[in-house]
């Protein structure tokens, strides 16, 4: 309580620069090549949540030398015709990754859709397929939010074997696969949802804390061993005094306090997911190359 | 300590009795067709060692009326002649689903083998997709081992719904998929393995363990809480006085005295493994006449 609270930024763990080296890392590699393929991002109907990602997306394409698309399906579109067109970009060497905006029109079976894009596309590492390899420690193409908390408990300095993570939130996009990332890593991870009797009792034992559920301020200071890191991935709006503001999941003023290290939101987990994406087209185009497909 | 050992019978979860229940549920699907496509057993060169495993399952695929065929391939057989073969039985509609023996040579890779499987086809549920579909929570087609100890903590009628679940183990076969499948029940589950800092510190709180090491005697009465589950996964050689005595990674006669349930071995998990392979069988028949190949 006494500690000062002024140069506490050090606390920080900082998703924009981390952005910027993987992006540069990326760049780096396209720079290598006169043409390349390029990521085609489909938006199907009218779906005015989705354009600030497409924005990053384009944004965090351009800086990393990445050709990108944005091609936007009506949202009366059959499932089948959807799956056609993914079909042939699958088949297209001028297409190098296909990333599927969300949300899409209730008839349209996203899962489905995920599945037709190929693995060796599936840049955003949504194909079951895709998921799968990741328990097989194969985790070059993971869903791209996982792998962005992953790169920042990287960033920690921490020795990931043996390391205590408490995951909270289990779903199929960001709990479970990132779970699986750390586990290849040596971490003991846990992973907790809305039917664990009390997540307090596992969260103040982690060395690590991802929290990923989408509720504003769940996590505070008493949930949280002192020295911990604490990753978040929540995107909440809340109104505060009238201004809405866009929080975590995390009472982040609060849990500074205690953490050891702890993800800001904005500027910590999403900007790094776009680099990951990024990264992914990266893997994608070596891997397509060794598959003699380009 | 004081307790009497005589009627403890009612602590084991009995695999044969689980076996039996969930083969004649086979068994009463398969005798509603008058000729079913066959499971294909794939042995590569000379395995002795997975002899046992084969009979087992021709027992059980004609306890359960289902065709079974075993085909034993020669040891220098090349990588792309396994592919090409599984390939054609792919596209056979007399092959309902194909199960490839392990150990392979040394120059056969397994894990492309086994993508090379179709997922409708994927009895085993080791296919990169099947996996990945366990992540998304469509556990249908899980690989069988896992989907046993989920099967025989369900006999204990416990509520899975926030269950504490300790997996000791983080095996792609096993402790990863299980832990997965366990997930999307509702449990709690947390995941330890060789590089974890305390085992006991997580089993001793578990209201279920399971256990697939492959260590003799590894979890003691001192690892589990009193009350609690345990699912033995592991099978191990060992010499007891000279005699050759096959056992689990728990120590059973000593922590059957603070159990409430414990699977024994033999006769725990390794029966339920084989009758889990015959239902995903006919799920694998389901599915196909679903898709419209038969």
């Amino acid at each position: 309580m006494a500690k000062p609270k002024a140069p506490m930024d050090h606390r920080y763990l900082d998703g924009v620069a981390l952005k910027k080296k993987i992006i540069s890392d990326v760049k780096a590699y396209a720079d290598g090549f006169t043409s390349l393929p390029r990521l085609v991002s489909i938006l199907i109907g009218d779906v005015p949540e989705a354009a600030v990602y497409v924005r990053n997306q384009a944004r965090g394409a351009e800086q990393a030398g990445l050709p990108f698309e944005q091609v936007n399906w009506a949202g009366d579109i059959t499932q089948e015709e959807c799956k056609a067109r993914i079909l042939e970009m699958n088949d297209d060497p001028s297409v190098l990754g296909v990333i599927l905006q969300r949300p899409v029109p209730a008839h349209i079976n996203v899962r489905t859709l995920q599945s037709a894009i190929h693995p060796l596309k599936d840049v955003e590492g949504m194909n079951p397929a895709s998921i799968g390899n990741i328990v097989y420690s194969d985790v070059a193409l993971a869903p791209c939010t996982a792998a962005a908390s992953v790169a920042l408990i990287k960033e920690t300095g921490l020795d990931l074997e043996g390391l205590e993570v408490v995951m909270i939130g289990h779903s199929e996009i960001v709990g479970k696969p990132a779970a699986m990332m750390l586990m290849a890593e040596g971490c003991t991870v846990t992973v907790c949802h809305h039917m664990t009797r009390s997540v307090p009792m596992h969260s103040r034992r982690a060395d690590v804390v991802v929290v990923a559920v989408g509720k504003a301020h769940l996590v505070g200071p008493d949930m949280i061993k002192p020295g911990a890191a604490v990753i978040d991935i929540g995107i909440n709006q809340i109104e505060v005094d009238g201004v809405t503001k866009i929080v975590g999941d995390v009472d982040t003023d609060a849990v500074l306090d205690v953490a050891g290290w702890i993800t800001p939101v904005p500027g910590g987990v999403g900007p790094v997911t776009v680099a990951i994406l990024m990264r992914n087209a990266k893997v994608a185009h070596e891997r397509q190359i060794a598959a003699g497909w380009l």
